[in-house]
């Protein structure tokens, strides 16, 4: 993105200085909001302001959806009562509520203090449903019909409300406010008699969400059926919101990134960026599970103790310790990241374990026999015949192929079998990945490891 | 999904069975597309050709697209030319690209002889563009204006050629085919004279992508500007094509789920999913790192090796090694892990190398101090008193924790900088995770620690 905005901003701060306000509109009223947000985020405080009063007003709504919390609360700081109202009004709801959700609590004061009546309502309701929930994330504009009315009709009703309505592309029907059907605008238009009712071309199986189902299979569902917007009812079937598309997209994405920093051990950063992270926001982040992860290293440091004299006696052992547990670990977290990765997009549940379990086996003999076959022919290769080390007799490189071909099996089981347990037990699957697979796996090769040397070369 | 269509299953058999064609029909005509092509693929497949013929023309071509690629190949072998030809010309032409690439040669043949001429030319254009690409995902069915049509004229060009148009909601304006405009038809419909001409409320700013730019990017940039659908242009900006936000969600999740693939040590399994895909496809995406990381650990076990006499002496460090190696081996992934995935949202390039580096020092240095001040607290508690190891001398602990507190420092700077260093170098960031800076790591870890304890135990 830098290079887009390097050139505007010295442009703009020199037209600026020159008070060529008209100039400057002209230029931000071509661009695009998520853009002109950029722009702002890269110019000097005290310039913004400015810069954001020359903005026309339904374009500054916009704009202001599109900037970091950060900028937003300045902003605020700096309205007046009348400027802060003119911008909460030209907001979507749930635009609204995100806002709120994210300002400091004297800031929120104000917020709602300068909504109108309505909209203060709506944000409130919004506010009441769980995080990560339908309700949470839907927005409440959306354009209902009645079954009724005529293709006509409609269309008047839709071009009279359309303007601050998130989507016009999805209509609802109800019926005392209860869903009774959808249809699209493609539909209404491609009809060919404006008389024909709605009722005739509505589709009444209506594909909707619960305002308490998790916002992640939400967005999973409109992904899978394609759907510009996916309307969100009350246990009574009443249409309270819709969620579009755009916010399933940022759902997916947040979602996938949420998963893959657990996978590597660290606690979600949110809608925090990397490069608005302080230090000690990444510290917060990473250093709970390395302590957890140091701490339940005192087992494997249990188990070598626990063979210290056979390891004294055989020193050669201990070189192939590391070979042994990296490989271990990698296994155990290929099956776990497949695992929880195909949770997350809905392929499997519990049910499908002993299937799981089974592929897994069948996988992980062939990784075993492969791994070993190969460790034992780059043993013999470059430690016995290449770097002359004697102690490493056929007898130990046998004995590590061995532990090699075990732990990869039961790596890949153990791997495999956690996430389906912790989706079964209520937990995020995602905890269960690489970090603390390998802590067990660890172990596990090790107590492999020291128990085939002890029955094979002592 | 299981619990969906397990009774339906059932019933749709039972129905079979009793040749009432006519209740099956009409219960498939109530569901969306996605669920029946779901349904299909749990039934008996002698079964699938029979329940495809029951449904209408349109629904069936929707529910083709929704296939897996196993089910769609068993029905063309099954069709007729004069089937396969009705399916195909019901197809969008990005979904009909998708199908021939997936298909085998033989079939691939018979799909191209079943399409129309003009239909033949755009797949074989399509299939032109390079893999990932964005000519490679677009399809050709959107609607251009011109500027001097009057709003009127536009509403009845697209209500005549909306069918088989894959959106209808944003519409380019071009001139000589070349895009000099778009505008929504929300805009059009909020216009209240139909003798408006259209160039007075389209927008001139368009934002397009060129055909070759990557999938990656443009799904981003959809995205961050939240449209409907993005313009594909050639070198001249004529428009040739139009990416839809359904097409830009697939690619983020298959991206996704790419790169945590790859961060896991495999190589990405592509649109095959995991209960799909058979043991030894998990083995030939698994083996190749497992047997690559397996030698790159020669070199640990080469520095094992070297420092031999020192471990034989004080074989009280060896019960340390895991827990050095796992820590390191966290903090390090943990790095890489952030900085890929910013690099993936396009939040990080390369010339943002030092902050990240001066970030990631502070926070390793916070990381570090903590860990070594809790592992020599948790050593002195349970190695030293509680388990009487009296070979655990307060100076051995000093040489883990000054060993713990560096290694963190390290790995964290080699985890920042490594996927930094392969993007720009032109490779996916995302093979520099967990395994490849485990490796690394463990290695530098080792060496750390033996030198430390050379130095103040010996």
């Amino acid at each position: 993105m830098a290079d887009l905005t390097v050139t505007l901003d010295t442009m703009l701060t020199t037209l600026l200085a020159e008070k060529k306000y008209s100039t400057i509109k002209d230029m931000l009223v071509t661009m695009n909001p998520a853009d002109v947000a950029l722009v702002f985020e890269d110019m000097e405080e005290d310039r913004i302001p400015l810069l954001f009063r020359l903005l026309p007003k339904d374009m500054a709504a916009e704009t202001f959806v599109e900037m970091d919390s950060d900028l937003q609360e300045l902003l605020i700081k700096g309205f007046s009562d009348y400027e802060l109202h003119e911008v909460i009004e030209e907001l979507y709801v749930d635009d609204a509520v995100d806002l709120v959700e994210e300002m400091p609590a004297n800031v929120v004061k104000r917020i709602l203090a300068q909504a109108d009546p309505d909209l203060r309502k709506e944000i409130n309701e919004i506010l009441r449903y769980p995080e990560d929930s339908a309700g949470s994330i839907m927005t409440t504009e959306y354009i209902s019909l009645r079954a009724d009315m005529t293709v006509g009709e409609a269309i008047t009703h839709i071009r009279r409300t359309a303007l601050d309505k998130e989507t016009v592309y999805t209509l609802y029907v109800t019926d005392r406010r209860k869903l009774i059907g959808s249809v699209s605008l493609k539909d209404i238009l491609l009809v060919s008699s404006d008389a024909t009712p709605i009722a005739e071309i509505m589709d009444t199986n209506v594909i909707s969400v619960n305002t308490l189902e998790d916002s992640e299979e939400v967005a999973q569902k409109l992904k899978r059926y394609n759907f510009l917007a996916l309307p969100v009812v009350d246990s009574d079937n009443r249409i309270v919101g819709i969620i579009t598309f755009d916010d399933a997209m940022d759902v997916i994405e947040e979602e996938a990134t949420e998963d893959i920093e657990i996978m590597a051990g660290m606690t979600p950063s949110g809608s925090k960026t990397y490069l608005k992270s302080s230090p000690f926001d990444l510290f917060k982040q990473r250093i709970p599970w390395l302590l957890l992860l140091m701490v339940s290293a005192t087992f494997t440091g249990m188990i070598i103790t626990g063979f210290e004299n056979a390891l004294a006696a055989q020193v050669v052992l201990t070189a192939f310790i590391p070979m042994l547990m990296d490989t271990g670990g990698n296994s155990g977290s290929q099956s776990s990241v497949t695992i929880i990765r195909a949770i997350s997009l809905g392929e499997l549940d519990f049910s499908d374990l002993p299937l799981v379990i089974w592929k897994e086996i069948r996988t992980s003999v062939m990784c075993g026999i492969c791994l070993a076959f190969a460790c034992f022919v780059k043993i013999m290769l470059v430690d016995y015949s290449f770097m002359k080390n004697t102690s490493v007799t056929p007898l130990v490189a046998a004995v590590v192929c061995l532990t090699m071909g075990l732990t990869v099996v039961l790596a890949k089981i153990v791997g495999c079998t956690l996430p389906m347990c912790a989706k079964r037990l209520g937990f995020d699957p995602a905890v269960m990945a690489s970090p603390f697979i390998t802590t067990i796996v660890d172990a596990l090769s090790l107590l492999v490891f020291f128990n085939i040397a002890n029955a094979l070369l002592f």
